[in-house]
Protein backbone atom coordinates (compact mmCIF):
# COMPACT_ATOMS: atom_id res chain seq x y z
CA UNK A 1 0.00 0.00 0.00
CA UNK A 2 1.83 3.88 -0.64
CA UNK A 3 1.74 6.49 1.66
CA UNK A 4 -1.24 7.82 -0.61
CA UNK A 5 -3.67 5.02 -0.18
CA UNK A 6 -2.87 4.43 3.05
CA UNK A 7 -3.97 7.68 4.47
CA UNK A 8 -6.96 7.58 2.06
CA UNK A 9 -7.98 4.16 3.28
CA UNK A 10 -7.28 5.36 6.87
CA UNK A 11 -9.74 8.31 6.98
CA UNK A 12 -12.53 6.00 4.95
CA UNK A 13 -11.88 3.40 7.94
CA UNK A 14 -12.37 6.40 11.03
CA UNK A 15 -15.68 6.76 9.31
CA UNK A 16 -16.85 3.65 8.76
CA UNK A 17 -15.97 2.83 12.81
CA UNK A 18 -18.15 5.90 13.58
CA UNK A 19 -20.84 5.09 11.65
CA UNK A 20 -20.95 1.23 12.92
CA UNK A 21 -20.82 2.78 16.34
CA UNK A 22 -23.88 5.12 15.87
CA UNK A 23 -25.58 1.92 13.92
CA UNK A 24 -25.17 -0.42 16.75
CA UNK A 25 -25.89 2.29 19.48
CA UNK A 26 -29.54 3.54 17.62
CA UNK A 27 -30.45 0.33 15.74
CA UNK A 28 -30.36 -1.48 19.28
CA UNK A 29 -32.66 0.93 20.94
CA UNK A 30 -36.41 -0.53 21.56
CA UNK A 31 -39.34 1.47 20.31
CA UNK A 32 -39.50 3.58 23.86
CA UNK A 33 -36.20 3.79 24.97
CA UNK A 34 -35.39 5.97 21.11
CA UNK A 35 -37.78 8.63 22.88
CA UNK A 36 -35.61 9.21 25.61
CA UNK A 37 -33.86 12.52 25.52
CA UNK A 38 -30.34 12.76 25.75
CA UNK A 39 -30.27 15.50 28.75
CA UNK A 40 -33.38 17.37 30.30
CA UNK A 41 -35.17 19.18 27.37
CA UNK A 42 -32.73 18.39 24.99
CA UNK A 43 -32.79 16.20 22.01
CA UNK A 44 -34.66 12.43 21.93
CA UNK A 45 -32.08 10.15 20.67
CA UNK A 46 -34.58 9.11 17.54
CA UNK A 47 -34.29 13.14 16.49
CA UNK A 48 -30.29 12.70 16.50
CA UNK A 49 -30.58 9.07 14.44
CA UNK A 50 -32.67 10.59 11.99
CA UNK A 51 -31.27 14.05 11.91
CA UNK A 52 -27.09 11.76 11.47
CA UNK A 53 -29.77 10.16 8.51
CA UNK A 54 -30.44 13.60 6.66
CA UNK A 55 -26.93 14.48 6.89
CA UNK A 56 -25.43 11.70 5.23
CA UNK A 57 -27.59 11.70 3.29
CA UNK A 58 -26.82 14.60 1.66
CA UNK A 59 -23.26 13.77 1.13
CA UNK A 60 -23.88 11.69 -2.15
CA UNK A 61 -24.50 15.36 -4.43
CA UNK A 62 -21.81 17.15 -2.58
CA UNK A 63 -19.30 14.23 -3.26
CA UNK A 64 -20.51 13.91 -6.77
CA UNK A 65 -22.00 9.83 -6.15
CA UNK A 66 -25.88 10.66 -7.02
CA UNK A 67 -29.25 11.98 -5.63
CA UNK A 68 -30.04 12.17 -2.34
CA UNK A 69 -32.27 8.50 -1.86
CA UNK A 70 -34.41 10.04 1.56
CA UNK A 71 -34.66 14.58 0.93
CA UNK A 72 -37.75 13.90 2.59
CA UNK A 73 -36.26 13.47 6.00
CA UNK A 74 -34.62 16.96 6.13
CA UNK A 75 -38.32 18.63 7.33
CA UNK A 76 -38.41 16.09 10.17
CA UNK A 77 -34.76 16.03 10.96
CA UNK A 78 -33.05 19.03 9.65
CA UNK A 79 -35.29 22.07 9.02
CA UNK A 80 -37.25 21.75 12.43
CA UNK A 81 -36.25 20.90 15.62
CA UNK A 82 -37.00 18.04 18.17
CA UNK A 83 -40.60 17.48 19.06
CA UNK A 84 -42.04 19.94 16.30
CA UNK A 85 -43.14 17.47 14.20
CA UNK A 86 -45.91 14.71 15.59
CA UNK A 87 -45.67 11.93 13.22
CA UNK A 88 -41.86 10.31 12.99
CA UNK A 89 -40.64 7.41 10.35
CA UNK A 90 -40.87 4.39 13.07
CA UNK A 91 -37.26 2.38 13.64
CA UNK A 92 -38.01 -0.07 11.69
CA UNK A 93 -37.92 2.52 8.69
CA UNK A 94 -35.06 4.63 10.03
CA UNK A 95 -32.85 1.37 10.21
CA UNK A 96 -33.97 0.71 6.91
CA UNK A 97 -32.72 4.02 5.35
CA UNK A 98 -29.54 3.94 7.20
CA UNK A 99 -28.22 0.61 5.47
CA UNK A 100 -29.20 2.18 2.02
CA UNK A 101 -27.58 5.74 2.65
CA UNK A 102 -24.47 4.35 3.93
CA UNK A 103 -24.10 1.36 1.77
CA UNK A 104 -24.34 3.83 -0.99
CA UNK A 105 -21.58 6.02 0.25
CA UNK A 106 -19.24 3.09 1.26
CA UNK A 107 -19.53 1.83 -2.21
CA UNK A 108 -18.20 5.59 -3.79
CA UNK A 109 -15.83 6.56 -1.12
CA UNK A 110 -13.76 3.10 -1.79
CA UNK A 111 -13.52 3.68 -5.55
CA UNK A 112 -11.77 6.72 -4.56
CA UNK A 113 -8.18 7.48 -4.67
CA UNK A 114 -6.53 10.06 -3.34
CA UNK A 115 -6.83 12.59 -6.48
CA UNK A 116 -10.52 11.97 -5.97
CA UNK A 117 -10.56 12.92 -2.15
CA UNK A 118 -8.83 16.37 -3.36
CA UNK A 119 -11.23 16.96 -5.58
CA UNK A 120 -13.54 20.07 -4.89
CA UNK A 121 -17.33 19.32 -3.53
CA UNK A 122 -19.95 20.29 -5.77
CA UNK A 123 -21.41 23.03 -3.10
CA UNK A 124 -18.16 25.17 -4.11
CA UNK A 125 -17.50 27.42 -6.89
CA UNK A 126 -14.07 27.23 -8.88
CA UNK A 127 -12.67 30.52 -7.57
CA UNK A 128 -13.15 29.65 -4.40
CA UNK A 129 -11.97 26.08 -4.30
CA UNK A 130 -8.62 28.02 -6.57
CA UNK A 131 -8.58 30.22 -2.81
CA UNK A 132 -8.83 27.10 -0.35
CA UNK A 133 -7.93 23.70 -1.85
CA UNK A 134 -8.91 22.18 1.29
CA UNK A 135 -12.45 22.48 0.89
CA UNK A 136 -12.19 19.33 -0.80
CA UNK A 137 -14.00 15.59 -0.31
CA UNK A 138 -12.09 14.58 2.10
CA UNK A 139 -12.83 17.95 4.51
CA UNK A 140 -16.80 16.80 4.02
CA UNK A 141 -15.92 13.57 5.24
CA UNK A 142 -13.82 14.10 7.87
CA UNK A 143 -16.47 16.77 8.59
CA UNK A 144 -19.33 14.60 8.86
CA UNK A 145 -17.16 12.09 10.96
CA UNK A 146 -16.63 14.56 13.74
CA UNK A 147 -20.34 16.21 13.71
CA UNK A 148 -21.25 11.92 13.77
CA UNK A 149 -19.03 11.87 17.05
CA UNK A 150 -20.51 14.98 18.15
CA UNK A 151 -23.87 13.77 18.38
CA UNK A 152 -22.58 10.20 19.77
CA UNK A 153 -21.34 11.55 22.91
CA UNK A 154 -24.30 13.35 23.09
CA UNK A 155 -26.08 10.15 22.70
CA UNK A 156 -23.89 8.31 25.58
CA UNK A 157 -25.45 10.75 28.22
CA UNK A 158 -28.58 8.89 28.06
CA UNK A 159 -28.98 6.81 31.56
CA UNK A 160 -28.60 3.21 30.53
CA UNK A 161 -30.98 0.71 31.18
CA UNK B 1 -0.42 20.91 -4.11
CA UNK B 2 -0.28 17.28 -4.74
CA UNK B 3 -3.65 14.76 -4.17
CA UNK B 4 -1.02 13.24 -1.40
CA UNK B 5 -0.32 17.00 0.16
CA UNK B 6 -3.96 17.98 0.22
CA UNK B 7 -5.28 15.04 1.81
CA UNK B 8 -2.61 15.22 4.53
CA UNK B 9 -3.79 19.14 5.41
CA UNK B 10 -6.99 18.38 5.21
CA UNK B 11 -6.41 16.28 8.49
CA UNK B 12 -4.63 18.11 10.06
CA UNK B 13 -7.24 21.43 9.32
CA UNK B 14 -10.01 19.49 10.61
CA UNK B 15 -8.36 18.37 14.20
CA UNK B 16 -7.34 22.71 14.38
CA UNK B 17 -10.28 23.40 13.92
CA UNK B 18 -11.53 21.45 16.48
CA UNK B 19 -8.79 22.17 18.87
CA UNK B 20 -9.55 25.79 18.32
CA UNK B 21 -13.60 25.31 19.00
CA UNK B 22 -12.43 23.95 22.31
CA UNK B 23 -10.09 26.57 23.28
CA UNK B 24 -12.92 28.99 22.43
CA UNK B 25 -15.54 27.39 24.78
CA UNK B 26 -13.81 25.97 27.18
CA UNK B 27 -11.22 29.11 28.18
CA UNK B 28 -13.79 31.49 27.69
CA UNK B 29 -15.59 30.08 30.65
CA UNK B 30 -15.64 31.44 34.37
CA UNK B 31 -14.35 29.99 37.26
CA UNK B 32 -17.69 28.94 38.46
CA UNK B 33 -19.26 28.00 35.17
CA UNK B 34 -16.39 25.66 34.60
CA UNK B 35 -17.79 23.72 37.24
CA UNK B 36 -21.13 23.07 35.88
CA UNK B 37 -22.15 19.17 34.84
CA UNK B 38 -22.81 18.43 30.98
CA UNK B 39 -25.83 17.00 32.05
CA UNK B 40 -26.94 15.43 36.04
CA UNK B 41 -24.81 13.63 37.61
CA UNK B 42 -22.49 13.29 34.87
CA UNK B 43 -18.89 15.22 34.17
CA UNK B 44 -18.20 19.01 34.68
CA UNK B 45 -16.76 20.74 31.75
CA UNK B 46 -13.13 21.51 33.81
CA UNK B 47 -12.88 17.66 33.74
CA UNK B 48 -14.01 17.59 29.94
CA UNK B 49 -11.26 19.80 29.38
CA UNK B 50 -8.67 18.29 31.53
CA UNK B 51 -9.21 15.40 30.39
CA UNK B 52 -8.85 16.03 26.84
CA UNK B 53 -5.59 18.00 27.94
CA UNK B 54 -4.35 14.72 28.70
CA UNK B 55 -4.92 12.52 26.01
CA UNK B 56 -3.87 14.84 23.44
CA UNK B 57 -0.84 15.34 25.62
CA UNK B 58 -0.21 11.87 25.28
CA UNK B 59 -0.32 11.93 21.63
CA UNK B 60 3.16 13.55 21.26
CA UNK B 61 5.04 10.24 22.61
CA UNK B 62 2.72 7.86 19.95
CA UNK B 63 3.48 10.09 16.75
CA UNK B 64 7.16 10.02 17.58
CA UNK B 65 7.37 13.65 18.71
CA UNK B 66 8.88 13.86 22.24
CA UNK B 67 7.76 12.59 25.96
CA UNK B 68 4.39 13.90 27.42
CA UNK B 69 4.81 17.41 29.04
CA UNK B 70 1.69 17.25 31.63
CA UNK B 71 2.09 13.37 32.86
CA UNK B 72 1.00 14.59 35.50
CA UNK B 73 -2.68 15.22 34.43
CA UNK B 74 -3.48 11.51 34.00
CA UNK B 75 -3.79 10.94 38.04
CA UNK B 76 -6.58 13.55 37.85
CA UNK B 77 -8.06 13.58 34.58
CA UNK B 78 -7.93 9.87 33.05
CA UNK B 79 -6.89 7.23 35.74
CA UNK B 80 -9.57 8.75 37.59
CA UNK B 81 -13.01 9.69 37.19
CA UNK B 82 -14.94 13.03 37.80
CA UNK B 83 -15.18 14.25 41.34
CA UNK B 84 -12.70 12.10 42.71
CA UNK B 85 -10.37 14.41 42.71
CA UNK B 86 -10.42 17.61 45.41
CA UNK B 87 -7.74 19.97 44.06
CA UNK B 88 -7.73 20.43 40.21
CA UNK B 89 -5.95 22.93 38.54
CA UNK B 90 -6.94 26.51 37.94
CA UNK B 91 -8.30 27.36 34.71
CA UNK B 92 -5.29 29.36 33.99
CA UNK B 93 -3.16 26.80 34.46
CA UNK B 94 -5.05 24.38 31.79
CA UNK B 95 -5.02 26.75 29.65
CA UNK B 96 -1.27 27.49 29.79
CA UNK B 97 -1.04 23.84 29.26
CA UNK B 98 -3.11 23.97 26.19
CA UNK B 99 -1.31 26.38 24.09
CA UNK B 100 2.15 24.79 25.16
CA UNK B 101 0.92 20.61 24.07
CA UNK B 102 -0.93 21.66 21.08
CA UNK B 103 1.52 24.33 19.99
CA UNK B 104 3.85 21.77 20.16
CA UNK B 105 1.34 19.05 18.16
CA UNK B 106 0.83 21.37 15.49
CA UNK B 107 4.46 22.12 14.97
CA UNK B 108 5.16 18.34 14.59
CA UNK B 109 1.87 17.47 12.35
CA UNK B 110 2.74 20.09 10.43
CA UNK B 111 6.44 18.77 9.22
CA UNK B 112 5.12 15.71 8.48
CA UNK B 113 4.47 14.01 4.81
CA UNK B 114 1.92 11.32 3.59
CA UNK B 115 5.28 8.87 4.64
CA UNK B 116 5.01 10.14 7.85
CA UNK B 117 1.47 10.15 8.49
CA UNK B 118 0.94 6.34 7.12
CA UNK B 119 3.73 5.22 9.43
CA UNK B 120 3.23 2.92 12.63
CA UNK B 121 2.62 4.75 15.77
CA UNK B 122 4.73 3.92 18.58
CA UNK B 123 2.67 1.49 20.36
CA UNK B 124 2.05 -0.69 17.73
CA UNK B 125 4.27 -3.94 17.02
CA UNK B 126 5.93 -4.36 13.86
CA UNK B 127 4.29 -7.72 13.30
CA UNK B 128 0.83 -5.89 14.78
CA UNK B 129 1.48 -2.99 11.62
CA UNK B 130 2.31 -5.40 9.13
CA UNK B 131 -1.35 -7.15 9.82
CA UNK B 132 -2.93 -4.40 9.88
CA UNK B 133 -1.21 -1.28 8.25
CA UNK B 134 -3.98 0.98 8.69
CA UNK B 135 -3.13 1.85 12.81
CA UNK B 136 -0.80 4.29 11.43
CA UNK B 137 -0.18 8.27 12.77
CA UNK B 138 -3.22 9.11 10.76
CA UNK B 139 -5.31 7.01 12.81
CA UNK B 140 -4.60 8.41 15.79
CA UNK B 141 -4.65 12.04 14.56
CA UNK B 142 -8.31 11.33 13.51
CA UNK B 143 -9.64 8.75 16.11
CA UNK B 144 -8.21 12.17 18.79
CA UNK B 145 -10.08 14.37 16.47
CA UNK B 146 -13.43 12.25 16.97
CA UNK B 147 -12.60 11.79 20.64
CA UNK B 148 -12.28 15.64 20.92
CA UNK B 149 -15.90 15.92 19.26
CA UNK B 150 -17.62 13.44 21.41
CA UNK B 151 -16.83 15.06 24.24
CA UNK B 152 -17.75 18.67 22.66
CA UNK B 153 -21.26 17.62 22.19
CA UNK B 154 -21.40 16.98 25.35
CA UNK B 155 -20.25 19.87 26.34
CA UNK B 156 -22.22 22.04 24.01
CA UNK B 157 -25.52 20.98 26.32
CA UNK B 158 -24.57 22.84 29.32
CA UNK B 159 -27.23 25.14 29.38
CA UNK B 160 -26.63 28.89 28.41
CA UNK B 161 -26.19 31.94 30.69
Amino acid sequence: MTPEQSVVATAVQSWTINVERADKLFAGLSESQILQEVAPGRNRLVYLWGHLLAVHDAMAPLMGLGERLHPELDAIFLTEADKKVAVLPSAAELKKHWDEVHGRLLEGFRRFAASDWAQKHTAMSDDDFKANPLRNRLAVLLNRTNHLSYHLGQAALVPKG
